[in-house]
C-alpha cells in the first residue's frame, strides 16, 4: 500500500558526536534533532523507525527526490564498473555523455550556444568562476548585486549576497559590489529598474561601470520574491546598454523548479552566463556549472581550476536526468500542474488568514509577517512529520519546495498538514494577542 | 598475471564536444588527450584499449589509488540500501560514523580535540571558512601566507594564493593578504622566520596586525618546496606571540601524503585551524574540512554554509579509509617504506644529471631547470604510459605523486619510465645545446 | 568714480611657461587665458590691463570677495610683526585668538558645543578626518554618501565623490561607501530619504551598517541640488536611528554662502561632524577645519596630523572676518538681500527662455540643459569681463558665486552680462535647431 | 648684541580654550605647553617673554628660519599691491615667477625636465597625486611603500605609510601597498634589495607587479635611517625593470636639508616622479608640488584638483627662496659646513655615551635606544630653552633639524644644550639601573 501520510518519531536519539565534534555552525539540524538513516522519493526515515515528508528538498537540491531508481542505478551500474570517479577535468566517456546531453536535450532547444566550464562542485564556486569572468571581459571591477540576493559564502559570492548574518561572517568588507533594489523591492509603485537605469546613466551618481549584474529570478533564500518578466528584460536590457554582462544565478531556480529547465525561459531573456547547481545530479551529488557565450570564453588554461571541478558521478547522474526527464514532455506538464495545485492551495490559506503569498512555479511560500509565526509553522508541521523550512530577510516566509516529482495525493497530504499548522499557529497567536 | 606495465594508445579517439562546448579553462585534458573510461588501483583505461600507471593521482586526491575495492563496496552498499544521499547538514548515521572513526583513529590518538566543520566539499571552501574564522576570533583582516602557496580560487582564498596567472583571474585587487617567503625562499643564508619575526614585532613596518598566518607544510602546486620541522614550530611560535591564529592547509600534504595523517605531526606543531580535502574521501568524491580548536568555535548557526556542505557518500568511503588504512600500522610502514623508496630513486637520478629533488614523503619531485624540460619530461612519460605531471612557479619540478598504496615493482617500474625519460630529455637538450 | 562695468582685455600674453612646465591638470586656466595680476573685491586684473568682474569667487572661496581690506591690513601686521607663520600645531595667540572668535561668535550663539581640528588646510584633509573618526568612533567601515556629491581628490575623499571622470583617476577600486540617491535625485514623487531608510532597515538589502553620512545642504560641483530642510531632517534622523553619524560637509557651502555661517541653520539640524575650509579664511588661504561633538574628541595625541595642520596666517585673517562680518548682523541682512536679488534675476531668466533654476541663498545657477549650452553662456561672459564657471553632472548649470559682499549695482550689471549671454547663446541655438 | 642662548620662561600662561575647544588630537603642543606669539630666524618667543632655540623647524619646513627678512618682505609687498591670493589654478604672474624660477635655477641645472603639478597644497595631497598618477599611467594597482616610511594621512598616502598608530587611525583597512624592508632594515648582511628583486622577479611570490615604489631617501618621521646611494640606484633599476615608476618623496628631506636641493642628487638616480612640500615656500606657508617627467602628464585637465591648488602667496615666498639661497653657491656651502659641525658633534656625544647616530646632512640625530630615554633628552632641552623633537619607530631618536641657515656660534650653543641633556639623562638613568 502505497503510502501517503508521514509518521514521525516522538524524538530520536541523536549521537553526542555532534555535540563534542561538529561545529556550532550546523543549522537545519538544530531545528530537526533526528537522525536520518533511509530516504527515497518524498520520505526519510530516521533511526528511530519514524518517517517524514520532505518538502524541504535539500533547498531545492533533490528536485527529483531522494535516490531516485533510475538515477541510482545508473550510478551504481558505473561504480561497479570502476567508472573514473575522480580524474580532475580529464576528458572522461562521463563528461562526454553529459554535455551530449546538455547539448542535445538543453541548449539547442533552447537556442542557447553557451560554453560550459566546470567549476568546484558548489554554487559558490560557480558564481566567483562567474563573476572573475565578467570582470576579466569588461575590464571592470563593479558587481550589480540585488537586495535579498544569495549567491554564495565565499568572499567574491559573499560580497554579492545581501544577508547581514553571512556578509557578517566575512571579517573583512565586502568590495567591488553595489545592492540595487530587486523588482518589488520599494512597493509597486516604485520602478526600481528605472531607478537603476537614472544611476548607471548619470556620470556624477557615484556608481561605477559595472562589470556584470548578477541576479536570480526568484530569490530562494531572500523570501521567494520573484521578478516580473517584464522587469528582467528591463534588467537584461540596461545592462546591454551599459556594456555590463548579465548573470543569471539559476542554482535554486533553476533545473525546472520554476518550471522549464532554466528559469528565465519564460521571459526571453538570454543571459550571458548562467550559473547551476543545487538540483543538476539530480541525485544531490556535488555539481555545479557555469555556462556562458562562447565569446566570453577567453580563459587561459587553468586560470581557475579546483580539485573536484569534474565530479563523475555527478555526470552519471546528472545525464540520466536530462534523458529520463527533460526529453519527456510529460515530465513537464506534471511540474506545471503540481506547481498550479501549489498555487491554488497557498492561495486558499492565505486568503483564509489574510496573509500573501510569494514565488513561481514549485518555489512558493507564504508569509507569516514574522520570523517567530514561521518558525511556529515549520515546528509544527515538523512535530506531524512534515519537513519543511523559512526563508526571507526575517526567516518569515514559510517555503514550499517539493520534489517536482510528487504524487499529487501525498502533495495534497503535505499542504493538509501546512494549512492545519498555519491555523493552529494563528489562532494561538490571535489567542495570545487577545489576552 | 599481475600488470607492472603501462601500455598506452597510440591516440584516443577524443569526441569534439569538448571542444564544442567545454570552456577553453580545462588543462590537464590538453596534455592527455585521451578519453578515459575506467579506473583501478594505480591503472587508468582510456577507450582505446590503453593502459596508464597514474603518478598524478587526482593531484594527491586519489593517496588509495582509484575505485579501491573497501571503499568501493562501502559506497556501493550504502547506496543499494537508499542511504541519504544529500541532507544539507541534517544528522545522518553516516556523519556520526565518519565523526566517530575520525575521533577515535585520529583525532584522539595524536591529542588533538578538534572540532569538525564541513563546509562546501571543495579545498577552497574550507580555505574560505578558515580564514573568516580566523577573522571573526581576532577581529583583524590581514592573513600572512607564503610564497608560492596555492590556497584555492575563489576571492578569499586565492588572495591568499602565490601564482600570478591564477591570481590575475580574479579581475578585482587582492587585498588583506601579506605574502611572506617560505623557508629556504632567499637561499639557505636567509632566515625567513627571522625576517617575519622582525617586521611583525615593528610598529612601523607597515605590516598590520595578522588575524593568521596559513601555510603549507609542502607547496603542492608551488614546487614542492618542504618547509623544515624548525621552520614550522617557529612559524607557529611567531604567530602564538603576535596573537595570530595558525592555520595549515593540509589538503595537498595531508591524509598520508607526507607520511602521518597530517603533514604536521612529525614538527609537533598544533595548528589552531586545519583544512583537509583531496584525498579525505579516499575515493576521489567532493569532500572537504576545516578542523579547529574547540574554542574558536563561535560561529552562530548558519553564518557559513553550503548546499553541500554533507557529502554522506563522501563520509562513508573517508570512515572506510579511516578503519582500514589508518587503524592499521602496516599501512603507515608500508607508506614509509616507498617513500624512502622514492627518495633513494630521485636522489638517483638527480645525481645523475647534477639536478636537485624537492619534497618530503610520497611527494616529491625533481627540478628539471625550466619548465620546457619538465614538460618535456612529462610528454616523454606520458608517450610510455606515464601519467606525471609538473609544479613550480614556472612549472619546473616534476612531481611524483603516486598513490600510497602502489605496489613496489609497479612503482619501480613507473620510476624506471621517469628515469628513462629525464635521460632522454636531457641528452637531447645537451645535444641542441652542444650544436 | 566706482567702477561697474568690466573691461575685458582683447587677449591676455601667456607666458610659455605654463605650456612647458604646468602639468596637463589645470582647469580653469584653459577657459580664461589670462594672466591675472591683482585683484580686489570683485575686480581680477589682468596683465594686459583687463578689468574682470569675478562671479567665480575661487568655487566660493572668496566670500568677502578679494584682499578685503580689513582682512589685508590683519594679516599685513602679523607679518610684519613677525607672528609666528609656521608652528605645526603649537599654541599660537593667533589660533587662540581664531578658537576666541569661534567659541564666542559662531558656536555659543548656535547653540553648537564643537571641538575643532585643525587638520592639513584643504577640504579633503577635513573630509579625510571627519571620515576616519566616524569609523573610529562607530567601528564600523561604510559611509553613506549622495550621488552628485563632491567632497574631495584623495583616496578617501574621493570614494565619498560621484564624480565618475574624478572617479576615474583613483587607479584602484573606490570601496567602503555607497552612494545614495540626494533629494529630488529620482524626481518630485519618489522620496528618496524613504528608500534609504528601507534599505539600512532591512537585514538583508545587502547595505552594510554605516558608520556615517557625509552631505551637502546644496551640491556645489554636483549642479547646485539644494535639499529641503525636510529631507535633511530626515536623513539626521535615519542616520541616528541606524548608529550612524551625520557629517555635514559645509566646505562649499558654509560660511555665509547660503546665508547662515553654517548651511544647515535653518534646518535645524545639528551634525554630528561639520567640515569647513574655502572661504574660512575669508582671504583665500588655506585652510580647513573639522567641527565635532566634544564625546566624539577620541583621536589619541597626533593620530591624524599634517605639516600645515596649523596656518597662522589664515587664523588671524579667519578671526578678523568673524569680528568684521559675522559679529554684524547688517552683514547677515545684506546676503539676504542680495540672494533675494539672486533669486529673482535668476527666476526672470530663467522663465523667459523655460529654463530651470537651483541653489539656495548666493549659490544658485541656470540649467542650460547642456554642457554645450552652459559653456557658450561662460564663454560669451567671459568675453565681456564676466567671470562665471558651470556645475553638475554635465556641467550643465551655469552657477552664480559672487561675493557676498558686492554692491547691488555691480551684482546687477554682472547679471545683466549674464542675461544677455543667455539669451545669445539661446537665439543662436535655437536659430540651429531651426534650421 | 646677538643672542646666542635661549631663555625660556619658567612656564607659560595657556589659555583654558585649547582644552575646551581645541581636539586631542594636538601633539606637539603638549610637549611644549607654552603660547607661541613672535619667531624671526632661529628663535621663538612664547607670551611670557621667554625666548627659544628651534631645533625642529617645524619638522624641516622651516629650512631658512623662521620669517626669513627677505622672504617676508617679498610677501608683504606682494599682498599690500593686491596680488592675487586665491585664484584656483588660474595663470598669474607670482605662478610663472615661481615656474621661471624652478625651471631655471633647479630643473635646468640638474637635468631635469619636469612638469609640475600643484596639488592641494599640503604634502599627503602630493603623495596622493603621485600614486594616482603612477596607477593611471601603468594601469596597476599595488604600490611598494617601504618599512617606517611616512607619506602622509589622508588614506592613499596613508596605506603607504608603515607607522601602526597612524594606520590605526584609518578604520578601513589599507590596501593596494605592499610594505618592504628598507635599506639595512634587517642588519648589514641583508641585502634588502636583493630580497625584493627576487619577490618580483618570481611569478609565484604572491607580490602583484607594482605600479610605483614610493621611497625617502632619508626617512624624517621613521627614524632618520638613510638610505646609501648604492641601494637607491639599484631600486631604481629594479623599479625599472619590474615596470614601475619611481617616487622619491622628498617632502622632508628635500629643499636642501641633505645639503642639495633634491635629496637625491648625489645618488645620481632621477625619479620618475617626486613630491615637494614643506619647506618649498621657504617660509612655512601651505605649498606642495609633484613633479614627473613630462611623459607622465596624461591628466586630463581638472581631473585631480583642489580649491587651494594654486597658493600664490607661497609662490611668491618660493620664487624668493630660489632667487636669494639657491642661485648662491655660498647657501649651498654653508650647509655642507653646518652639516659636517652637526655629524661631528652627534657623532662625539654618541661615541661618549656608546649610542649610535642616524641620518645625512642636516637631518640628524641620535639613537637614545629606547623612547623613555629620548623623551627625557627633549624634556630637559626644552626646560633649557631648545625646542627638539623625537623620531622612529619607538620614538626613540633624537632628531636635531635646526635651520640650514643657523649661525655657527648658535648652532654650537644649542648642541651644547643637547649633550648636556643626553649626559643628564643617561647619568640619571644609568644611576636608576644601578640600584
Amino acid at each position: 500500500m502505497k503510502m501517503t501520510k508521514p509518521q514521525p518519531s516522538k524524538s530520536g536519539p541523536v549521537p553526542e558526536i555532534y555535540a563534542r565534534r561538529e561545529s556550532a555552525v550546523r543549522s537545519y539540524a538544530r531545528a530537526m534533532p533526528r537522525q536520518f538513516t533511509r530516504a527515497e522519493g518524498v520520505w526519510m526515515h530516521d533511526s528511530a523507525g519514524g518517517r517524514y515528508l520532505d518538502f524541504l528538498s535539500g533547498c531545492s537540491t533533490l528536485n527529483y527526490g531522494h535516490n531516485h531508481p533510475v538515477l541510482k542505478q545508473a550510478l551504481l551500474d558505473y561504480i561497479a564498473a570502476d567508472g573514473i570517479t575522480h580524474g580532475l577535468d580529464l576528458h572522461t566517456d562521463a563528461k562526454a555523455d553529459f554535455l551530449d546531453a546538455l547539448e542535445s536535450l538543453i541548449l539547442r532547444p533552447r537556442g542557447l550556444e553557451y560554453r560550459a566550464m566546470f567549476t568546484g562542485p558548489t554554487g559558490t564556486n560557480a558564481v566567483e568562476a562567474a563573476i572573475k569572468l565578467a570582470r576579466k571581459v569588461t575590464g571592470r571591477e563593479l558587481i550589480i548585486a540585488f537586495s535579498n540576493g544569495f549567491h554564495g559564502m565565499t568572499l567574491g559570492a559573499l560580497a554579492c549576497t545581501g544577508n547581514a548574518q553571512k556578509r557578517g561572517g566575512a571579517g573583512v568588507p565586502l568590495s567591488h559590489v553595489s545592492h540595487e533594489p530587486y523588482d518589488g523591492y520599494h512597493g509597486p509603485d516604485v520602478d526600481t529598474a528605472a531607478l537603476l537605469e537614472q544611476r548607471l546613466s548619470d556620470p556624477s551618481s557615484g556608481l561605477d561601470a559595472p562589470a556584470a549584474f548578477i541576479v536570480e529570478t526568484v530569490q530562494g533564500e531572500g523570501g521567494l520574491n520573484a521578478a516580473s518578466a517584464e522587469w528582467l528584460r528591463r534588467i537584461a536590457e540596461i545592462a546591454k546598454q551599459h556594456g555590463a554582462l548579465l548573470i543569471i544565478d539559476d542554482i535554486q531556480a533553476g533545473c525546472g523548479r520554476t518550471g522549464g529547465f532554466f528559469s528565465f525561459e519564460e521571459s526571453g531573456v538570454k543571459p550571458d552566463i548562467v550559473t547551476l547547481a543545487k538540483s543538476l545530479s539530480g541525485m544531490g551529488l556535488p555539481f555545479a556549472l557555469t555556462l556562458f557565450r562562447p565569446e566570453l570564453d577567453i580563459w587561459s588554461p587553468g586560470e581557475h581550476n579546483g580539485t573536484f571541478r569534474g565530479n563523475n558521478h555527478a555526470f552519471v547522474t546528472a545525464a540520466a536526468t536530462l534523458r529520463h526527464f527533460w526529453a519527456n514532455p510529460e515530465f513537464v506538464e506534471g511540474v506545471r500542474e503540481r506547481s498550479d495545485l501549489l498555487e491554488h492551495r497557498l492561495a486558499r490559506i492565505a486568503a483564509r488568514h489574510g496573509l500573501s503569498t510569494r514565488g513561481r512555479g514549485m518555489m512558493r511560500g507564504i508569509d507569516m509577517g514574522s520570523g517567530e509565526n514561521a518558525s511556529a509553522v515549520t515546528t509544527a508541521c515538523f512535530d506531524r512529520g512534515l519537513i519543511i523550512e523559512t526563508s526571507g530577510p526575517h526567516d518569515e516566509i514559510v517555503k514550499v519546495l517539493a520534489p517536482l516529482t510528487i504524487d499529487t495525493d501525498v502533495f495534497e497530504a503535505g499542504l493538509d498538514i501546512l494549512e492545519t499548522a498555519v491555523g493552529d499557529v494563528l489562532s494561538q497567536s490571535y489567542g495570545v494577542a487577545a489576552e
